[in-house]
């Protein structure tokens, strides 16, 4: 899969993709990001990309033109399957939303930065809106990185012990059961009997029940649509 | 404010605290991030922070003892007003939350990694766990960064406008409306001319309506408590 990240701010981006998971992903050729300077299509040589709003008001917007370069570079090289905008009132993120979104080919993702950018970008070029959550970021590098993230990791291959994805919190509906591990007491804090047991069974149904219960207490809201 | 973050992984949070308006609020004095690498504090010179889960299963656990370490050592050089576990089954982010940690002097953020921390780190020391969003990344890392991100804006004197922050989607409860900027028209493609009659009553007005047609087009669920 292959990711071109269009970024007026594309140094933010760095760290994330360059460690870890993301950066095994790459290293194993199972994913391409691309990260592209929006300044380098700015309209003039002062690098101008953005410019103040049209009827007045604080912070500037993102202008159309150096975006359409940039998009239209992209284009010519091959078929995007998406052009996916950051922004707080796009979509929200979801595990299901990064599932469908990891069988796809070729993503562009945009990062908003100020107050986002000219309407006109989105109404024309742009497939997908997403939001990360219900709350502001300086601009949408961070979400981009989340949103990438959350997509690479199921890609197969990516993650060393598959299964261990499929037990994440959301994949079944239900939150993650508590974990433990060494030392079986540590401080007089001691780990549940049942998980020293070595009865593979009861601690599949135990951890079933934690699962259950936990998301019954936090996240009700997951459980509407379930038997449970 | 201070921020320490706790992180196995400390180099995928560079890039973003070293850029930008992050960059910008540590320059300015008004926020200081101190990012602490959990191996230094590991249970032995291979610097071991994590192993099996008990009971099985795929994943690892990240280990109490190192965690209980690096706490105790920041515990005793200063009072903190929370000690944040990053977590897809924590409480949901959004603005309010975000507004509300702002207010706070010195916070921990506690990144987990693998499948996550042994449950009585969060028993003992968590005094509150956040989730970004209904989805699941490779580490806390990123959320750790979006959360900072999200109340580091908003401190007064971050951002060079601060009433831009105040019109942001979700501040009022709605999505932000559409914006525009030079120029007036690109390759057919026009500014409402309301943005262009200079009539600042006129344009506060459509800015609203547009700002609650939007809401209720794609987030019928912000406007349930309000009278629009």
């Amino acid at each position: 899969m292959r990711f071109d990240i269009i970024s007026c701010q594309p140094d933010l981006l760095e760290s994330p993709f360059s460690h870890s998971i993301l950066k095994r992903a790459q290293t194993k050729d199972l994913v391409e990001v691309h990260i592209h300077d929006l300044r380098k299509y700015a309209i003039n040589k002062h690098g101008q990309i953005d410019d103040y709003a049209f009827g007045g008001g604080a912070g500037m917007v993102m202008m159309i033109e150096p975006i359409d370069k940039c998009l239209s570079e992209l284009k010519a090289q091959r078929e995007y399957d998406a052009v996916i905008y950051m922004t707080p009132d796009g979509e929200t993120l979801n595990q299901n939303i990064a599932n469908q979104f990891s069988l796809l080919q070729n993503v562009i993702i945009l990062c908003g930065h100020y107050k986002g950018v000219d309407e006109r970008v989105r109404q024309q070029f742009v497939t997908h809106e997403i939001s990360i959550g219900d709350y502001v970021l300086s601009g949408g590098e961070l979400g981009a990185a989340v949103l990438a993230d959350a997509i690479i990791r199921i890609i197969p291959g990516v993650l060393n012990d598959e299964s261990s994805a499929l037990t994440d919190s959301f994949q079944d509906g239900l939150l993650a059961p508590p974990v433990y591990t060494r030392p079986a007491e540590y401080k007089g804090l001691k780990v549940p009997d049942i998980l020293l047991s070595g009865d593979g069974p009861k601690i599949d149904e135990w951890r079933f029940e934690q699962a259950i219960e936990r998301t019954r207490l936090r996240r009700p809201d997951l459980l509407k649509d379930t038997d449970f």
